[in-house]
């Protein structure tokens, strides 16, 4: 399925690329891509719910990807999170100077909803009510400004509404276009479905920051990000929307899911395993106990 | 129509904007609106078509408005243009800082295409094509990467391409909805229709350069940019241009647009005339001569 949709992926966003020199800084940035997890996760979802994987599928679960790029480009620039590097290569700010990366996520921006227009009339519209509600002025554009605000770092709870704006809302727009966009279900269901991402996405960016925080150098550094991320309660968030998770699955019987998340949890697993050493030297006691039994929930999963 | 207008786009837009700090900074770089020009242009090609100005038509002339609002904070970022005033006031990344202007910028471009998903399933689809395919990666995007590589600005045939695809793209949308998105007419129409834009959008950036040129202080720098924007070719092809709109008027009766489209060149007019003197000192003969059968063919309009 991955190298299915790749083709598909490559082949159309390429026909909607301008004929100019401006056209390598679009390809810099989307190719080659990264884990592609948010276009996977919608498209086994479909699967569970045996929906086809076709055109329709394959052009929402590329809008969403090439949204998640565009976001990725604007978060690098020297006036958001200022990062050099982006998928083991300079960001591409870096490589081709700020203009170039502002303006191609603009055109990505725009690239995604216009790869929403390739859906029937119905669907199209259905698709477009979700992407720029979930993604727009008071979705994941406010999580960035609220992760950019003064002051609110320090602030745990509020970290995790950050991340449920900034990061859960493009996870729950591929949680919930299968069963939005493409296929008619209950209201009562398509909260589930809404809860599944804002659970995935809840896991995925705390897994992440703490995959992050093990790989920093210096310890001290290690600690101070430690309490700042006021882990103890951080992990008692995870531990409780990992557990929503594995119900879900187990209840819809998400099989190709399951199996697509458990790949990406092993992933972080085995970065956080291979540094246990250095955990348990930073971590007081109450707080290691929570990140093990989290681990062993997903062995469990 | 403009305070009917005015009261809708207003009451819309902040019902969709966040409840937050952030929401200021959308505030300042909507309000107070600019010369509206593009979505008065759209709202009285409808009158002129006897397309009802209602929630349909109002939804898409406000996406127009956003969406060319988020062009000029983007625009206006130091890595772009680096203006510090925009409309009388300081622009929003002087008020703010860059990563707000930079996010509201974003904001603005999803909740343009919000206001698009107001529309019934078929016309919110087709207005979907419209604006992704004329304002994205092929259209406006790549009229605004054409303007800032180096080299180009001294080419005036590639002048009227950067301002074919920077400013007359979102005329066009302006041109082309009232017969793309609200009614169904020959494909011969609609050509015309995007024909109007475009002439009507090379028309208002080649007086707005001028417009702009004269009220530049220093007579060495006026010259210099004349120079630059090679006056001469480029004044043919405005006059070319408006004798296209002038037909095109005449032909479909477009009473209350043709009345609009005079309002405005009415005060580029005005800013012309008034510095007549310096134009005479710095033009040379055969400079002077097209602008001022340029005036009055708008007089005769």
């Amino acid at each position: 399925m991955n190298s299915e949709f790749l083709a598909f992926y490559t082949k159309e966003i390429r026909k909607r690329l301008p004929l100019s020199d401006f056209s390598h800084v679009y390809d810099y940035a989307l190719f080659p891509p990264g884990k592609l997890f948010r276009p996977m996760l919608l498209l086994s979802l479909c699967e569970d719910l045996q929906l086809p994987l076709n055109k329709e599928s394959f052009s929402i679960a590329s809008a969403l990807e090439i949204h998640h790029t565009y976001t990725l480009l604007h978060d690098d620039l020297p006036c958001m999170d200022d990062d050099d590097y982006r998928r083991g290569k300079l960001s591409t700010h870096k490589k081709f100077g700020q203009w170039q990366a502002l303006l191609a996520g603009d055109g990505l921006l725009n690239l995604s909803y216009e790869f929403l227009s390739l859906l029937p009339s119905r669907k199209a519209s259905l698709a477009l009510k979700l992407f720029s509600r979930y993604l727009g002025p008071r979705g994941l554009i406010q999580g960035q400004a609220y992760d950019l605000e003064e002051g609110h770092e320090l602030k745990s709870h509020f970290n995790l509404k950050i991340h449920e704006l900034k990061t859960a809302r493009l996870i729950q727009v591929a949680t919930l276009a299968p069963v939005y966009i493409l296929s008619s279900v209950s209201p009562y269901k398509l909260k589930a479905f809404s809860r599944l991402g804002l659970s995935l996405g809840l896991v995925f960016q705390l897994f992440d920051d703490l995959s992050e925080l093990i790989q920093t150098n210096s310890s001290t550094e290690f600690e101070k990000n430690l309490f700042i991320l006021h882990p103890k309660e951080a992990f008692d968030a995870l531990k409780f929307q990992l557990d929503y998770v594995q119900k879900f699955i187990l209840k819809n019987n998400c099989l190709k899911t399951s199996s697509l998340i458990q790949t990406y949890l092993k992933k972080i697993e085995r970065i956080i395993t291979e540094e246990r050493d250095r955990f348990e030297k930073n971590l007081t006691p109450f707080l290691i106990e929570p990140v093990f039994s989290l681990l062993n929930n997903i062995n469990k999963g």
